[in-house]
């Protein structure tokens, strides 16, 4: 759908939850596996650099993982499949050796996430910089309040932009937090206990996540709390950004007229309008993801030690997420570019 | 997001919801307008010919329109400005007049709805039919009642099916009656009370309801309740659909093996699993839609004539619900193919 | 919570879905079921006059009934046990005999359900006529439209009426309409199949429905699409009512001043304020509802027989929606009374 | 709906968000607002004085107070006016001097939260204990563990009940960790900026947080994100445990036995049911919760310096929110206790 991500989505997020963003994720796991399991004696050295050899000559038959991920639920099965083919004998068996799907496809969200929190951080920071240029400039000029949507009593542009930027500065210290509270490997085995890789298995955890560059951590794959943590925050940030594009509509309002929008949006039938786009898909995106933070949340009922259903209910929802998170910060730096002040 | 629409999406409604499908939409909505326009003598024969014209010979600059969606916050403005230099001088005025761009999308939004309906329906009749079929062949066997998830005392597979095929049964009349309730022609102009078509809209709007073969009504740009009840349909179906894949899920326990599933899924790190994956699919497509529709119901939350910001989460919460529930039917069928009773 | 409910509840329904009015539809439950089962031949008449005679003495124990209500999850054994206390030598069998809980619970809810649409039913009917003398004072009075946020081109106060009261009307049809799809009787049995009445499920179904002025239907104790299908309808009148206390909230701006409200809400610190409370809760009530109808559509995941979660699930979320839609229209009535056109 | 309170409400909990005790945070607020601003010289020392004495005799007129709620869409501007008229001449004019409805009902509810807290963290820990507790009694215990729905592959107790208690003790750190994010002070005045007090603003807010064992803050009337991370931390708590009692349903069905639970609720019409009314009960709350958790974070668009819409949403989502992750906590420490392991 490509005309609604040019109003409401976000290339840069779309590419780093793309497929093949997630195959290279994937492909980072089973190198880092086979290393980390080498060296702690798990497999041979042989078979680590066999497998490694493997990976720097594969390429995807998409065809045939699509047909996998309908088959199987997941895509990891036929992914290893058709890994392991390139394997030279006799070092097949070595590859994926002890791991489990879940434990490819949760740390690959890891990886991706690391990613995706450095484009949030930079645009968060950069909307601040804005916001405080702005504070800079206007900040001392007198603003009606509005309280309950009437008119209340004189405050001043730089509250306004207090009420704006206070937010977000929590927002990106609690994702800058959460890179060591989510940003961490998962490495169960096929019950999530470790049990499949005997005694190697927190060494292997261990050369993993510092291959990584992802925190060390037990086990997950069935208490996804800090999944829904992250979903929290997104909404967090998506919400007060919805806020902030809901005070632009109320204030640009030709009645009101506290603040002007430099290039807003055409009609196919007034001439005289000009839309505050932005402002309107800020609040239409809050709406959009906090609905969804809802659903996530429902995904925390997860049965036994892995539950197909809540796990599939996560990639329904949190890349969605994402990408709605990114484009709020990407439209709220447009948005503010945009505010003329009296 | 290839790998994900191949377990938990429809490409068969994903087509027609594209981009180009939308457009094939807007293009009968401009084409009926003019039509429609001159036979009532609000434009003149000629200005529908050269329109038509214009139409046909039309092919779309997409990145032209991302940057209309973009600046915007609806593709029409650019769309209409593209197709305005192809029609020949001096007809240019005639096209779209009196119309706005709500008026386009959301009569086209009708259009592919309707094309949307077929596939629903067809896929509800045959999943109905697979239904009876077992029903046949093994409604009289009994079947350990559970109820609190718990044994209960026995029942038959008869009231087992026809508690999984009532609600379809149910829906599917839903579907039908909704194709008179919902699927008619928005026509408004800028403001939504057809004012721009002076004392031509009535008649517009019926000349263009026939020929696009929609429903007749008055302009409901701002009230938009019957779109909220599809979105609850749609949450009904795959709903049910989740309760269907539920009992799935419960009844295939290798320990309770009331059924057996042909075909399960394979696991990369346990050999003998069969896992029931399109009933977990089912399930997580019924949460997700469920969560959706409260989120489209925020939507009626509509701002005045027209709201930039409750259309737009119409936007991103709809069409998702629509592959979901296209998607509920496709796996319910590949589902119930897979049972093995007893 | 009686200052919240002051202002966001409904005394009129919080009565009608209390425990003493719950308490009032399972006993006549009991009264309507040992009647037709006398009628019916399940049971002797002189036990249906023994258990008609130990209703109309029976006082409720409700600490007994509480405890029950925690210990099984459902308040039906505890209420069983305290009637069969009463029912004299030796009728006592007879009593709700081949029932089940659900069947006294969901028939309850029905029976209940049927005096809150009296009151939304004779409350829209109310409401469309406050509207309809507005549009007959003013319908012919300019109003500036507003578009996406921002002035567009005049209307008329008949389309903005028009635009409020189109969506209830749709909606009360809808409600009558729902009398005869949704107000049915529930009779099932431990499992939902009638087998625990032998071969006189149906005719006792029969007699129960003529008595309890419901309709008749098979068990759907495990197909609870009719009871999303209502808070989907709830969502809309809560939603459209909140479009209308939005777009009175917009109208009243001071800087619109489009609309004042007679006897606007107080503030603690600035005199001058009248403060537009009606509307903001009308607001507030639709968000609200709208969430939960996306929680009551979870329920539609429905294990097996009988759900327990399930069940449970709609308890926490429809009387919250049913108090919800009671209060939005309440308050619409008292808004709109409030509204001064120019 | 005391009923459905005693399966699935929270006495304890419901009391800490009375009228009652919200009365009792209120009249604080006013008692340390006159204390703080005496000391700050913003008001005299006589006046707080009899502030102080009126407040000590102070008996509230409630149905005042509910007919101010319900006039002025919050209960302090009648508050204070029975609350003045308690206030010896000439002092009447320092109650509540400089500070407006939102500061009186935001720090009440953060006094009220910080005595929930204390309940939750009590509950937290006595539930992490009975789970150490098993896990010392069972945790070598083999137990087969289930993927996807199927049996997978035999692990222990250990790593079972670790997945339990693993997301309690995060939460459990989260929640002190939100005592000093959360539990501060709100003092803004009428706009929120602290204007009304002149210079004298920092000072009070500092002798009132220090007076209430608040943290301390800029005013934060209009940016809720802190409420809404309380949301989510919420929807996490009952969602583990939804977890919890989604699992455990599933051990203890007859055809599974992994456990046995003590004491399972009956049914009106099979003798020989012992139904997991607790388990299901906390499934029910999770799915409650997390919708929720949604709603309220559609409160995050909040209107300009202060929304009575987004504000009433909270009171509607909230409270109902902390009412059922207390029962969420109460159940699942019934529930562990009724576990018996093989």
């Amino acid at each position: 759908m490509t005309l609604l991500s040019a109003l409401a989505g976000d290339a840069e997020i779309e590419a780093l939850l793309s497929d093949a963003a997630q195959l290279d994720a994937m492909l980072a796991f089973e190198r880092a596996l086979a290393e980390a399991s080498a060296e702690a004696g798990w497999i041979a050295d042989d078979a680590a650099a066999a497998i490694n050899k493997a990976i720097d000559s594969y390429s995807p038959d998409w065809s045939g993982l699509e047909a996998g991920m309908a088959q199987d639920g997941v895509v990891v099965p036929a992914l290893v499949k058709q890994l392991k083919a390139k394997v030279a004998d006799p070092h097949g068996a070595a590859l994926h050796r002890g791991a489990t799907s879940q434990d490819v496809i949760d740390t690959a969200l890891m990886l991706q996430l690391a990613k995706v929190f450095d484009v949030y951080e930079a645009r968060l920071s950069g909307l601040l910089e804005k916001l405080d240029a702005l504070a800079v400039a206007h900040g001392a000029k007198p603003l009606m309040a509005h309280t309950r949507m009437q008119v209340a009593l004189p405050t001043t542009w730089r509250a306004k932009l207090g009420s704006w930027s206070e937010p977000l500065k929590r927002q990106l210290r609690a994702l800058v937090a959460m890179r060591r509270s989510l940003l961490v490997i998962q490495l169960g085995g096929p019950v999530g206990d470790r049990g499949s890789f005997e005694t190697h298995g927190d060494a292997i955890a261990a050369g993993m996540a510092r291959r990584l560059d992802l925190g060390l951590a037990t086990p997950w794959q069935a208490t996804r709390d800090p999944i829904a943590a992250l979903g929290g925050l997104l909404a967090q940030i998506s919400g007060s950004l919805g806020k902030l594009g809901m005070d632009v509509t109320l204030l640009a309002q030709n009645e009101v007229a506290a603040i002007t929008l430099a290039g807003g949006g055409g009609s196919s039938a007034m001439a005289h309008k000009s839309n505050p786009v932005n402002a309107e898909v800020l609040v239409a995106l809050a709406r959009h993801n906090a609905g969804l933070s809802g659903t996530l949340n429902q995904a925390l009922v997860h049965e036994n030690e892995r539950s197909g259903a809540a796990w599939t209910l996560e990639w329904l929802t949190l890349p969605s997420m994402l990408v709605s998170t990114g484009a709020s910060l990407r439209l709220a730096q447009k948005l503010v570019d945009q505010i003329r002040i009296g």
